[in-house]
């Protein structure tokens, strides 16, 4: 084909100069900034650790914008050095000026947004095996607890940027233990027997603690994702402590772990359709897990495909390891939640300011009701009204109000999962509001608020009257620019901790108040005290008391 | 940051200079050939009718080598068209020499695999709701059959490459109607009455075909896939013919339609990761599909994740749809498999020599028999052996044997999942494999044998002294250069029908046998033969004879 080939090397040389047109246009006008391959690599680890959890790992917007570099460009560098560094409103937090990142790494991540995002990789049992490390072996750990310390009222504390977790005595308010952990841990969660905390960092390390050694120790850790938010153990009657399961938010992937060693033994792919039938979610983020009452299965919400799925987790000892994934619709942008009673698991679709009522007895979804703003339970709260029976409350974030319903279908059906109150309280930006049955209060935060005054105020809420008691600034916390923030009880109920979230650069305390009379009765204070948040009493988190 | 500036005003020169360099010597040594983008777009359209059945979607290599332009550029674009018209040995098909592809389309598909490969596109319940049409609605549909012709003993006929079926009457060899379908029909199964047939094309379009019409015409349609090779009816009491499933071969889905109209109601993704624990498979066909009998629920093989998914279908019409899909590992490479009695289902592991044998009723993997080079059992053969009490038989593609196993662990025990025969067969290259209770034979094809004379020969294999009692070249097959293909029973086993396969450019014949005494007893023939290969008779296929 002689001819066909000269018409093709014309084409070619054709092509050849457009490139070079184009090549030479495009440079004059917006070429992406450089980035060496050293910087994009590091740019992209703090991309995974820092950003990804607002604005997805494929960069695509999720609670924050797509940070694509078309839309980037016309903002330019230095913008996004500044936003980087000092935030904005919305939510962005201030990474250079709470000491977060250094003015080199902003300004790498500043390029970085600019170049086209890296394809986000994915993840092999092998890699997850290169991660997995067992301290202390099972055999080895003692068979009773090697202190007397009231370890099922110890209370872990996140020390959000340290990499941390601290043991806190929650009778004697002493610190017992600070263990190194993954990165910015976002939960801890106690085994069915309370005798072991699993910690998930951002990082997508998880951490097995166990608390009868002396002291506390992470005893396991292995790292099944490069970002995850979740984590459970295996609570069922004959399970317990057996398995854990770790929710990815990338890869797009929950991890089945042996839940005495961190072993991983399965790996449960989440990409795949909106809500069964719709457009393909790559990005299909793990976000709370529950262990279910009522089977030996965990539920677990993936986010953008609007599904919450019951994980089966009883024959993984057969040949086969048959594993059985039962998928409901329920909605997108789920994101946290918390039992109501025993039977009720709600789970917040964040986004559109709904929450989802999911039967773990007969797997469906119950009911959908419309909270405030983005409602963000954390856990929720329950008590018993004496008008409308069991009911449940969540926070919200975008509105000042904490939103209540009834929760109790077989004895007021009447009031089942109708708003029975929109109690009002003085700022939004609510994160966790907790309660506990020997306090008549529901504590609630502000953390997120836009006013500093918010960030640093509690609220009690009167669980009868349903009306705001008294909300107060916590003394000392606007000084350390810090936030107040996640109520946590102690065994028992008669005290209710907040953090007080600052700075990683100077330490600030946990308050303690007395969970009846209101009055602060002492400060958790240390230089080890930085960036607490999430605090999660062994007892009340094992038998899910909120 | 005026020196930083400098530096990354001197990097992007330094950048952009050697980009012109490295386009300058690429160029001199080997640029992919030009393609235009309408040929582009025409080669990938073939390129998934035609090549990733056996190459993959992603060019990434299945049964078939990887087609990446690194690897093809060492061999030049006049090999590939030498290829692509001629064919290989190994099972390559001669795309030019039997007319499927015309020269110029050979000469635009050669430079399509010397360049990069598209990325692949994903598919979304709109796209596919824009593909679904209801041509007669169910309530228009006939109450009784509008014939008096015995449809249950109806043969649907794939004439592969027409883009039809041909339903042929079983008692009188008349054509009764021809229909247009997809692309290259893979299969047709029955739904549970045996009223429908459902036929899924390799261009991933669905057709539903009502039995009872005169004549027989295609009701409802939709292209759920790009690409697909598995479809299957909901046949559970309770549920007979109300659902369908498509089986995807890209995008990695599964689609359940309503089994009478087609509309899509459910999207399965399939990408995961390998036996639930190991690399992440973008790519992870659906391969074989069968209805179990023992659960509202199909068992559906997923080829590179090596598991087999046993799908509910039984609350599709709960809110939230709550669908159970128990996820059992088994291994890579899974085909295709038929029924071994009424609980247990065979399935190839095909490039392990491996045959899966599946226990529908524990959900468990029962067995791993080692087979013979390839196996490939269609749906495999079943009969009751005087020693060895119910056997289950395999053809293979790559050896000359039948492999027989025990197939009855409750009553033979010491033969269960054991090979007690390698039959010897003159030639490799089997396909299919059937057997009738009414026959002493199992007939056994050898359609992919290198040989001419292999792929026009059948053999007749005794049941009882498990050894090839005859095989024979069906006269004037080889002279169409054609392909004899997949016997087939008309209902109550009187006579075995095979497939002569040729070119799409002359009629062939299919050529009836008699089922005992193996006498030729009649050809079907007539200008729409053309390209015929599997058939389905409606009462063997709906009842799981074989």
């Amino acid at each position: 084909m002689p001819g066909s080939a000269l018409r093709r090397t014309a084409k070619r040389l054709l092509a050849a100069l457009t490139l070079v047109a184009t090549l030479a246009v495009g440079y004059a006008q917006a070429e992406p900034p450089a980035i060496t391959p050293e910087e994009f690599e590091t740019a992209t680890q703090i991309y995974f650790d820092r950003c990804a959890g607002c604005h997805g790992a494929l960069r695509a917007g999720a609670t924050g914008p797509n940070l694509f570099p078309d839309r980037l460009s016309e903002k330019g560098e230095g913008y996004l050095e500044a936003i980087i560094y000092g935030g904005l409103p919305g939510g962005m937090p201030s990474m250079g000026a709470h000491g977060i990142l250094t003015m080199e790494q902003i300004d790498v991540m500043a390029r970085f947004l600019l170049n086209e995002p890296p394809a986000p990789a994915q993840i092999s049992l092998d890699q997850i095996l290169e991660t997995w490390q067992v301290h202390v072996a099972p055999e080895d750990r003692p068979s009773e607890p090697q202190h007397d310390l009231d370890w099922e009222n110890f209370v872990g504390v996140i020390l959000r940027d340290m990499g941390q977790v601290a043991i806190v005595d929650g009778d004697t308010h002493e610190l017992v233990s600070l263990v190194d952990t993954g990165y910015a841990i976002h939960i801890l969660r106690s085994s069915a027997t309370g005798r072991y905390f699993t910690a998930i960092g951002r990082d997508g390390k998880a951490s097995l603690i166990d608390l009868w050694s002396d002291p506390p120790e992470v005893v396991a850790e292995v790292k099944p994702c490069y970002d995850a938010r979740s984590i459970e153990s295996s609570k069922f009657e004959g399970f317990e402590d057996a398995y854990a399961i770790v929710g990815c938010y990338w890869p797009a992937l929950a991890v089945v772990l042996d839940g005495l060693t961190l072993e991983p033994l399965k790996m449960i792919g989440t990409a795949g359709y909106q809500r069964g039938a719709g457009d393909y979610v790559e990005e299909a983020r793990v976000a709370a897990i529950v262990a279910s009452h009522y089977y030996p299965e965990w539920i677990v919400n993936i986010k953008e495909a609007g599904q919450t799925w019951f994980v089966d987790y009883s024959r993984l000892d057969e040949p086969g390891q048959p594993m059985a994934i039962t998928m409901l619709d329920t909605d997108l942008f789920l994101h946290d939640g918390g039992w109501a009673g025993d039977r009720y698991f709600v789970v917040a679709a964040n986004a559109l300011n709904k929450l989802m009522v999911i039967d773990a007895q007969e797997r469906t979804l119950a009911a959908e009701v419309t909270a405030g703003e983005i409602p963000h339970p954390g856990r929720g709260a329950n008590w018993v009204h004496p008008e409308y029976g069991p009911v449940w409350a969540t926070g919200n974030l975008g509105s000042a109000e904490m939103t209540v319903m009834g929760a109790d279908p077989e004895g007021h059906p009447e009031h089942a999962w109708q708003v029975v109150a929109r109690v009002e309280v003085p700022f939004t930006g609510n994160l966790f509001l907790k309660t506990h049955d020997n306090s008549p209060w529901v504590f609630y935060d502000s953390p997120m608020s836009p006013s500093p005054a918010g960030t640093a105020t509690v609220c009690a809420i009167d669980k009868v009257a349903l009306e705001t008691e008294r909300c107060w600034e916590v003394p000392g916390a606007q000084e350390l620019g810090a936030r107040v923030v996640h109520p946590e009880f102690t065994r028992g109920g008669s005290e209710v901790w907040l953090s007080v979230w600052g700075s990683m650069n100077e330490p600030s305390f946990i308050v303690v108040y007395d969970a009846i009379t209101l009055e602060e009765i002492d400060r958790i204070e240390g230089d080890w005290v930085r960036t607490p948040t999430g605090k999660f009493n062994v007892y009340n988190t094992a038998q899910d008391v909120y």
